[in-house]
């Protein structure tokens, strides 16, 4: 491979730059002369916007920043490929652009909608005896893409919000029982709970853990809620609940929909959820008369790169580097992927883009609103171990794209 | 000194517990026989809910962990003591269980409204006779205790809100203008903007920094604030703004009055304030058209112990130590303070208690919405140095009151 050009999309990770890093890494050592990024994306890309990765991680130091750096270094984009049929001059202008910078592959950091991409330019290669390659590399904190164990960036999310609810549980309780709040913790994940689950994490010989939890993969009954307070309230001094931004009722009504005045869709087409928290806390303290609060953990629960797990940037960057072998060994429509044991190989990106992986039912008590052994068995080794940022005058350093 | 009893009121902090290792250690360094805990402030010592620090911090391992613990390790309440006169019977049996207990000295880790019980029990004592000596040791997020140039607990607050801040800024560029997001994120301080200030520290070489910073300080006015983010749009690609959880419009009304449904008064008579952010989100979300999100960093800010200062830390333990120092050389009805070159003293409560320090008219500049350089200068030392606490499996551990 001469040069390889590589880029981020949707929603950033703490760890989506080490899966950059490690693109890089093994690119130089499989002697790619150019490695460059795309600048937001296929948007950019579109646009020629590049830069030259050996201007920033040819530095070693430069490099380890990378991986402590949040968000996407490179910059990210929601955006879709058109379908091919009828779009034909959008995708020979992405395949001149490769000629013109005589890029033999091409690789792209992203979850389930942005591995669509990948499947539609090998598609596109594949019909049109195009030699570039295209390979997906696993991101996501909502730990949906299917076919893999577990993705980049849902360990660090994880190890953010098990952390975090430690301290908050802490904090909730540090009243007598005259003071019950009632804090109510809203968590990403449109449609798999994955990382609401992870509030089960918290709970330890120095914690109490949440009170429940609950998944967007089950209806939501406001009865068997309020209920479950009332039952709590009886005797402790602290209920703290975990519930995903996207909770639905019955008739498939977002339990925010009703709380929060203005709503935009985003590219995609996803309605853009938050208040799902804030419009329960207001309910129970309507129908309890108890203190509530409602805490969401919005971005910083995918961008808290000061709190990544080792064990997740260790993967990314494993995962980026894979994706390098996989087109150097003339791979195409292939993502790299993970077992639970930590073995990594690739697979057909066909099977992956766009499909979305639920919690397993058999993981979760739907009764106790809680999350059974094998999820923590599951997802406790992907928090093992602490990456300490660089700290200057206080605060971490991150790299910055000039 | 035989034995004394140490307390802890009001919110909690990241270094609340470091205040009161700090009482353990110098008491034990004197002489002292029994360090009793009050279990939730005064209002379990009335009910003689103490726990022996000894049981737990005699441990030099606990000792330290402690100082990561997050929250009152000792629990806190919100329960102020009512005026001498007229409810003597309170006082007495205050007094009372000080005698049983043989208890010389009373230290009390809290705000403004705590110290109030310093002042009260001191000036009881004075009037009555009694041998017992009453210290407070200043704890507050807040950073609005009048006299001490900084409380224990906003460095660490700080530390938090700025590295939360850049992965915030980080977060939020990582898409091209086209997807410009407005990010408003709500900072504790009900009166006092000295929180929201600290937004001002983000700024660096690797962080172009908040857009705004709205102080609770100044009256706030909606047609600005949507001019300001018309004007930011022309321009950037990502819009941060800070913004205190107190702002109010001219008309005293507070901000976030009109966006949730209900709202709860705690102890003190104080409006339990949230959703200033998303209020804003919203109206900028109608009247501009962008896309918006709210983010209330909540408790969070004020228990984060993975992310506290070490200079605050330190501090902390020096302000407990101090106090007790204070009153084993005879005297009481005073708080311990530091000035701004970190020389550590005490000062009389009656000049403390009950009052609120603002944020200096001349560290604010009030056109531009941002913070002027004395105020950076104020601030930057006091979230240097980093105490990473003790992780096992992934997590932070904390100690436990058994």
């Amino acid at each position: 491979m001469k040069n390889i050009i590589v880029g981020q999309s949707g929603g950033p990770t703490a760890v989506i730059n080490s899966s950059v890093a490690g693109v890089y890494k093994q690119a130089k050592e499989l002697g790619v002369n150019k490695v460059y990024g795309m600048v937001y994306g296929i948007e950019g890309f579109l646009e020629e916007n590049f830069i030259l990765l050996d201007d920033y991680l040819s530095d070693k130091k430069n490099y380890e920043l990378l991986k402590t750096t949040p968000s996407a270094f490179l910059g990210s984009c929601r955006y879709k490929l058109p379908k091919i049929e009828g779009n034909e001059d959008v995708y020979e202008k992405i395949f001149s652009i490769l000629d013109k910078y005589e890029i033999d592959a091409f690789f792209y950091a992203g979850g389930n909608d942005s591995m669509d991409t990948i499947k539609m330019l090998s598609d596109y290669a594949k019909d049109h005896n195009k030699k570039q390659r295209f390979v997906g590399v696993p991101k996501t904190i909502d730990n949906d893409l299917p076919i893999i164990d577990h993705c980049p960036g849902y360990g660090s999310a994880c190890k953010y919000i098990a952390t975090s609810l430690k301290e908050i549980i802490r904090d909730n309780s540090s009243f007598p029982q005259s003071r019950l709040t009632v804090c109510i913790v809203e968590i990403m994940g449109r449609h798999a709970g994955w990382l609401t689950a992870a509030a089960a994490l918290a709970k330890g010989k120095d914690c109490e853990g949440v009170d429940a939890i609950y998944l967007p993969e089950y209806d939501f009954d406001i009865d068997e809620f309020l209920a479950r307070i009332e039952k709590l309230r009886e005797t402790k001094s602290s209920i703290v609940i975990a519930v995903s931004e996207g909770l639905k009722t019955k008739d498939g009504k977002f339990v925010c929909e009703s709380g929060v005045s203005e709503r935009k869709k985003d590219a995609f087409g996803h309605v853009q959820l938050s208040g799902c928290a804030s419009t329960l806390a207001d309910i129970v303290a309507q129908k309890t008369g108890l203190k509530t609060r409602a805490i969401e953990f919005s971005t910083i629960q995918r961008s808290a790169s000061h709190l990544c797990s080792l064990t997740d940037v260790n993967e990314a960057e494993s995962l980026g580097a894979a994706a390098v072998e996989a087109a150097h060994n003339g791979k195409t429509g292939v993502m790299s992927i993970i077992d639970g044991k930590g073995n990594i190989s690739t697979y057909d990106i066909h099977e992956i883009a766009n499909v979305e992986k639920k919690v397993p039912t058999e993981w979760y008590d739907n009764k106790k609103k809680q999350m059974k052994k094998p999820f923590l068995d599951y997802a406790r080794p992907l928090i093992q171990g602490e990456l300490t940022p660089i700290y200057k005058d206080g605060l971490p350093v991150h790299l910055v794209r000039k």
